[in-house]
């Protein structure tokens, strides 16, 4: 053969076994999909990755519109799917993301959804995972993610009958023990599948063939909520030189002898030792290949033909043997395998994917995104209530539309504040319009309750009740109102748990002059606190931001009260004109005290800072100190920037700095009979107050941080610290998406021996609801307001970074600094956060009764709803009122997590016992819930014990849910679990962390 | 509304007007494909434009490999046409590249190809243009142009019963007349669509609104040879912010009120405003608009799913009236508006799309390329008469694979020489796979006819026939032999030409003890020639780089004889030992005349040039130079380098630089009786001849050119130029690909008043036949043997750029510098090439019978080959033969240019008279072919007349073909053509320039 084709003068080449004279034709490929025993089996899966929103909006993402961004088109997906699935039997295709899939199925013939319906029912397409989206696995409350869940696969169950198998969270960044055991066993599904964990503990399960494990996520459920898991060899891709989009550049199969570049021998063994080197580290003689990566397939067509020519010439050559496959019929392969499995207990948190990269900033960039998604969550929970109360609207207003927006604010790169700036405003948008609908929802049904009319239905309710999205802020036009005029301002307090609380309302008022009544028209003791000028600014800034107005009131004063409210209903306030100012002020001194019952906190007034924390009744007396610090971010200083801290990557430079108070600035105290205030203006841009509540032994601190100074070059994250003397010998607790509490030991991993590369990042778990370290005497916990990143970087102490700031791409996609800002009038400032967080200090063993208890109510404020009256409005309105028996209250370690109106004459109930195995000794205990006293007024005609997700009879899944052998397992003792609800007694019974799902029918 | 949406702290959006409640769902497109009267017309017209290789080979493309050089697969296109044309049948394609669509059509199901006829059949897709590819109109001759179109045009008559109705150039260079009227008019065609004119007449017409005109191509058939044809407004592509390929970031129209970003009013109103600025440049309320570009609608539902989106909206706009269309129904709607056009004559050369941006440089470009496919063409037509005689074969060998092979190589990237390296290597490896292939099938049918078998059929013939391809490097085994073991050396001298022919033969010998005898064993003047080291070296480093051997003979004479040979058929002839040298050496002098007859040349000997020209019998005596220079590239030098010199564009850097002859190699003069040659090496780099041949009244050089020195980092472009002292007025004419010749006039164009940028790349034509000039008495013609660039830049003068070596590329998308190089073992020189022109000047009037007779022996050289025979050869064979009646010749003006077996039991038959109305005196006149002498053997069962592209009868082609009205023509006198074939006579008439096609079936 010659290899120089140049053409020098003419040449002439004689080919050694050029075939030209073959016809090549038509080829009909061999794509078996079975199973072959005694080869390496390689399970081809095509699949794609669709983010809902990341880089695009969804929206975006699905029409393929905004394509200089990134090309990514779903319609293309699905489109191109069908007549590539059509076009041969064996041919098969997962879908996960259902926010997508809906969109596209809304706008198909019948012909088509048809079509697809068979596709569905022959297996060659598969739903998995089967939620909305892909969740976050660090940053979502276990509430969204089994509400966005139950949205997916209870359409996926109404439309095509079938019920998704597999848990497939392949993009998350790390995994979550809530999501093995709740998301994964307790929906039913039969294995997990995913791709990025440690790439330490990659290393090691590599070598160990540990990659595949069972997973057993549940300390309180231990064998009983087992799955089997898989992490991926490197990530969701194909093996390199095996992708097949329109213009990827892997070689083709030329197996077209008639044309030049005939390849099918080298292509085939490429194949073949792509297998064997994922054979050797595998399990079982079966592998599995995912075919496809973000947003593939956008022309189907193109993988499927080349898939089909691999299967053809592999199996021709006999050395391994290559299938269509999916993740289920893997499952079923691995399980038939009859082998024993490596075990593998809390979660894969937090995520490095290299040295200096861990994933652990991505716990708090965007809080306020965090914290409205958070708030949202607690609303929407409240909402279905009262829509439920009042009966579901199919035509709206309802709940659906928030339903939609939280489901896909809970996307792994949503929540987790890892989109492109436009994508999280378009997250929020869908947020807030979601919201809208639902606060016109809720303000029906409260004027239907108010009217009483839910028992004849309720048509055309007359009162309007206002609600005040942005009291956070301070601003409530409806609190805000002249009470001279003699108007009465109702003030109706809704309670979706489901015991009694009293908790102190706190509403913006224009007018030192103010009473509160309770309904009985008994004067309630009030507070008047007047609002600082930082409020105020955040209040008017952020109105004329995002409402585009500039409030014509400025309220002086919040006003403070304490309402009482039953369980699952209301109660109602008249705030009104009173004679005198009721505004006192308070008072300050060196060295103070503050504190209104058993908790009290010392000052030292010269450094202006806490320094005791004292509970007498408990008996906790515990030095503490508070602050702010932060971590200028590597390589803003000049210095290589290889890895730079980003949406995703917490990379501090290596040291932290404290932020002084400025010295100038005195403590500002408020005292009164509800409420004590300690006032700190930290700096220009970090205002704290601290507050102690009446008959509350917590304290609360709220903060306002931003916007984080950037002028010096440097990116900055923002924590606050709380050091205490506690030995807590470098443990200490973080919760698992809002629910279990799990283990954390600094610079230490329970499945390999870490090599600590970042001594801070690399300490950093998610926080959704609290942490909390302990020592022989003493446990010290602190609960969130929303998701943020924290750690106990010393013992005794805890830390929380509660904002960040950064100047640089961290290099993992995204492509864009995370540098939040607020403009008006095209002028743009720096983000300012404002949230809260609660701690509180226990004699050992008693901590969790607040964590749990107390942080429930975290997640669901009271409800107020607004509206003015002139007469006396008791006299001709509901003011009292509670959904369930008068006379009963639910135990206070259960929450009803879901109640909520299906729309087709059923109610889907989900009951929540809150503790943990062990964690109290009075509360981790089987309670017993009285569904006649929680339904008083109706009649259950039928009640179906459901899976979590809500698409399948529980007794069902767990008849054919597989079971699996694990590697040297002493089998635990019998779990707790209620029993079987007795359709007379109507009992439902929960064991500790035990959440029930049941479909109720009534009768009407 | 809001316009910032950054989340500061909770937000709430009051969305003026969105629309949730409305339930989005299927939507049925109305995708009209009617004409709507009194309203613009929007043709959208779906394509896609499929180069036959240019940055990646053809199978590459077809395939999709190699995607990192280019993301493209014709494969994905047409697999995915097929459902999106099922899908609505509104929808509508249009496919051209029949290379492509054969390679797919052959791969498919008998289910696809029925679907496929369906489509044909029902107009969704419809075949235009046609051809194996979109030819080059500069660099192609006739012949192939021809021959290529067949190739298509007959496959898809064939398959599909259709013929295609448009000329579709819309990507070549430039356009040539003999596109317009032959490969137009005269195909049948009744419209030629393109898009690459001169910038400065595109300005012109756009205000005249004649980018649509009627052309004539043709001065010798007039108005019977119109063809209406339209230059597009920009390019071949859609208007701006209309592409809809996958990943294209075009605003997608997102009509799904459900969704964001609905923008249906937004992009409608774009629509319309494109719409209306076209018309404002267009005759008739009919625009076209081109949906697509190259190797675009790899998923072809991304476009249509746009274009019924927008045919729905813009039609219930109203403004303007789209709809799925085609050429042909735009062509429909143009002639029924019955609008007079504006005329166009002659051709639209050279092209320029930017000031200093003249796509004249890819006249050249490739030379050895350029010479492989003229040497290559030639030989196919010679090798299908003689497969004719022999009856083709189909299982082979057979000329089918060079027939493919030439037809590719005609794209419009390919012998254009504008494709990358890697692509022109594999234009040439398929010649050679061609070639080799046609080369058995010659060798074949000589075995055949030399032994007498073609009367009862050819088995397998005894004689092994070798042919020298390489015989223009000296390269030639067959003859290279030693005479002295008593051997003959059999030389068969086949001629293509259907009159009889004298010309000298010419092969390397190793040894000077030779004689050469006619078949009558009559001894033969012969001449030996010493081969100069110039050319040992060429033959010796080009066996080693191509065939990868060092021969183990060097041949030290050429053996040059005269040999006679019947029309369309061979003589035999011998070369044996002789007892004694033949070799005699030559002499030279100071100031010498060369040349054997009429013909002398006069050299200075001092100076060593060639100063005059003397041809006594013609009384032609004018004072001559030929030298060589060259044109240093634009920007080498370290300046701007805005446009550079490449493979496209021709951009000297102001000024040429002679080539000075080195003035210590004296002239080498050969004198024999056969041929005079004088050798000068000019330099190291540059080697030429200059032959004069007993019997021939012209000039034959032969130049070795290269390597190119590149040392002084500038790219150059090497011209050879002859200057005589006519004084031609600034008017030249050269040819129209090798048929019609055309007038050109320095710094003018006919259509618009030329803005002169570039004096020299600016009056650069193609020539692929010759050029011309005159003045009062004389003509001064040069012959090239393969296409090449040329110009006459000064009164008189005559350049052609015979070479270009360059260092940058031109920024037109190959991105590659054309620097081709040649290789032994990894290294690598510049490319040699060796070439040849002839010259000659007559009296006025007489140069046109030398320019066509002769020009059509330079295009079919006599076919060589050789065997050797130990006894008496003509004892036992066949030596001499005539294909035709022995007493037939055909006449002058005359030339068979296809004789093709069809296989399917008919002959192809193309006659063309070779001069031009008013050329020549005696040949400009009607002929007539006795067919029944020229197939003397046969007896003619039934002889159609069909169109060019033989795919349908002539008279039916002509009925049916558009007749358009052309503003303000005089009409013309009638057009002389041929009668029609009297079937009993058989008689063929040609008119000047008539080319007329026979399918003929003989009686068996």
């Amino acid at each position: 053969m010659v290899t120089s084709m140049d053409i020098g003068v003419w040449i002439l080449l004689f080919l050694v076994g050029f075939i030209h004279s073959s016809e090549s034709k038509y080829i009909a490929y061999n794509t078996t999909s079975t199973i072959v025993p005694g080869k390496l089996n390689v399970h081809l899966v095509p699949h794609t990755h669709d983010d809902v929103g990341w880089l695009k909006t969804i929206d975006q993402y699905y029409v393929g519109s905004n394509n200089s961004i990134q090309g990514a088109c779903v319609q293309n997906v699905l489109d191109s799917l069908i007549p590539a699935l059509l076009a041969d039997k064996n041919r098969k295709f997962i879908y996960v993301e259902q926010a997508f899939f809906q969109r596209w199925w809304r706008e198909q013939s019948e012909v088509v959804q048809k079509t697809v319906k068979q596709l569905v029912n022959s297996g060659q397409l598969e739903f998995i995972n089967g939620g909305m989206c892909m969740h976050d696995e660090a940053a979502t409350h276990y509430i969204d993610m089994i509400d966005q869940t139950t949205l997916g696969h209870r359409f996926i169950k109404e439309e095509f009958g079938v019920t998704p198998r597999i848990g497939w969270q392949i993009d998350p960044f790390g995994h979550s023990a809530v999501q093995a055991y709740l998301l994964g066993a307790e929906v039913g599904f039969d294995s997990l599948f995913f791709a990025r964990i440690d790439y330490q503990d990659r290393a090691k399960r590599k070598d160990e063939k540990s990659l595949e494990v069972v997973w057993q996520g549940s300390k309180s459920f231990g064998s009983s909520s087992q799955i089997f898991s898989g992490a991926f060899p490197e990530n969701y891709e194909p093996p390199s030189n095996f992708y097949f989009e329109v213009n990827d550049d892997s070689p083709i199969v030329q197996d077209d002898i008639n044309l030049f570049d005939y390849n099918v021998p080298e292509r085939v063994n490429e194949f073949v030792s792509a297998a064997l080197s994922q054979a050797n580290i595998t399990r079982t003689n079966h592998i599995m290949w995912t075919m496809g990566t973000d947003f593939k397939y956008q022309y189907a067509e193109t993988w499927f033909r080349q898939l089909d020519k691999f299967i053809h010439y592999v199996n021709q050559d006999g050395r391994v043997h290559a299938l269509y496959s999916t993740p289920s019929i893997y499952t079923d392969a691995k399980h038939a395998a009859n082998e024993a499995w490596p075990i593998k207990t809390d979660d894969y948190f937090p995520y490095a994917d290299r040295v200096n990269g861990y994933w652990t900033g991505y716990f708090t960039s965007r809080p306020a995104l965090k914290g409205y998604v958070r708030w949202t969550s607690g609303y929407y929970l409240a909402a279905r209530q009262l829509e439920y109360f009042k009966g579901k609207s199919a035509s709206g207003p309802n709940t659906d539309s928030l339903a939609d927006a939280l489901a896909i604010a809970q996307h792994h790169d949503a929540v987790s504040g890892t989109s492109k700036q436009h994508v999280a405003n378009d997250y929020a948008k869908r947020l807030s319009i979601g919201y809208t609908e639902a606060e016109k929802t809720v303000a029906a049904s409260l004027a239907c309750l108010t009217e009483g009319a839910t028992k004849t239905g309720c048509g055309t309710p007359q009162v309007k009740f206002q609600q005040c999205p942005l009291l956070n802020i301070s601003y409530c036009p409806a609190s805000e109102v002249n009470f001279s005029d003699g108007k009465n301002l109702v003030v109706v307090v809704y309670n979706p748990l489901g015991w009694k609380r009293e908790d102190v309302i706190r509403i913006p008022v224009a007018n030192e002059k103010v009473v509160v009544r309770d309904s009985n028209g008994k004067k309630v003791q009030s507070q008047l606190l007047p609002i600082p000028d930082a409020f105020l600014g955040l209040r008017n800034y952020h109105a004329a931001a995002y409402l585009g107005i500039s409030p014509s009131v400025n309220p002086k004063y919040w006003l403070a009260f304490s309402a009482i409210v039953p369980p699952l209903g209301f109660s109602t306030y008249y705030v009104s004109n009173a004679k005198k100012s009721a505004y006192k002020s308070g008072s300050q001194s060196d060295g103070f005290e503050v504190g209104l019952g058993n908790l009290k906190l010392i000052y030292s007034g010269k450094e202006g800072k806490l320094t005791q924390y004292i509970n007498r009744k408990r008996k906790v007396k515990e030095s503490l100190e508070q602050t702010y610090k932060y971590y200028p971010s590597y390589g803003d200083d000049g210095t290589i920037t290889a890895q730079a801290s980003g949406a995703y990557i917490f990379r501090p430079n290596g040291s932290s700095f404290p932020i002084k108070p400025n010295g100038k600035s005195p403590l500002t105290v408020l005292r009164g009979p509800i409420v004590h205030e300690v006032h700190q203006k930290i700096n220009s841009w970090i205002y704290q107050t601290t507050r102690l509540v009446k008959g509350k032994e917590h304290v609360e601190v709220e903060f306002i941080v931003g916007p984080i100074p950037i002028d010096d070059g440097v990116g900055k994250e923002i924590a606050t610290e709380i050091k205490t003397n506690l030995t807590s010998s470098k443990t200490f607790y973080t919760d698992s998406n809002g629910r279990d509490f799990i283990e954390r030991v600094r610079d230490y991993r329970k499945d390999w021996n870490l090599e600590v590369n970042q001594p801070v990042a690399g300490n950093y778990y998610p926080i959704n609801h609290g942490i909390y370290l302990k020592d022989k005497s003493k446990e010290f916990s602190v609960l969130v307001d929303r998701s943020v990143g924290g750690s106990s970087i010393l013992d005794g102490q805890v830390e929380l970074m509660v904002h960040r700031r950064l100047l640089n791409d961290d290099s993992r996609g995204v492509a864009e600094a995370l540098n939040e800002t607020v403009c008006v009038s095209d002028k743009c400032t720096g983000l300012t956060v404002l949230g809260k967080y609660y701690f509180r200090i226990d004699p050992i063993g008693e901590g969790a009764r607040w964590r749990r208890t107390f942080g429930q109510e975290i997640y669901s404020p009271l409800l107020l709803a607004f509206t003015e009256s002139e007469g006396n409005w008791g006299d001709s309105h509901v003011t009292t009122f509670s959904g369930i028996d008068s006379s009963y209250s639910l135990p206070e370690n259960v929450a009803v997590i879901t109640l909520q109106d299906l729309g087709d004459g059923n109610v889907l109930l989900r009951l929540a016992h809150l503790y943990e195995i062990g964690e109290d000794i009075h509360l981790s205990i089987k309670s017993s819930i009285e569904l006649k006293k929680v339904f008083r007024d109706k009649q259950i005609n039928k009640i179906t014990e459901v899976n979590l997700s809500a698409n399948q009879e529980r007794a069902e899944m767990e008849k054919k849910r597989l079971v699996w052998q694990v590697k040297g397992s002493s089998r635990e003792p019998e779990v707790s679990r209620g029993g079987p609800v007795d359709p007379e007694k109507l009992i439902v019974e929960l064991s500790p962390m035990e959440i029930r799902t049941f479909v109720i029918n009534f009768n009407h």
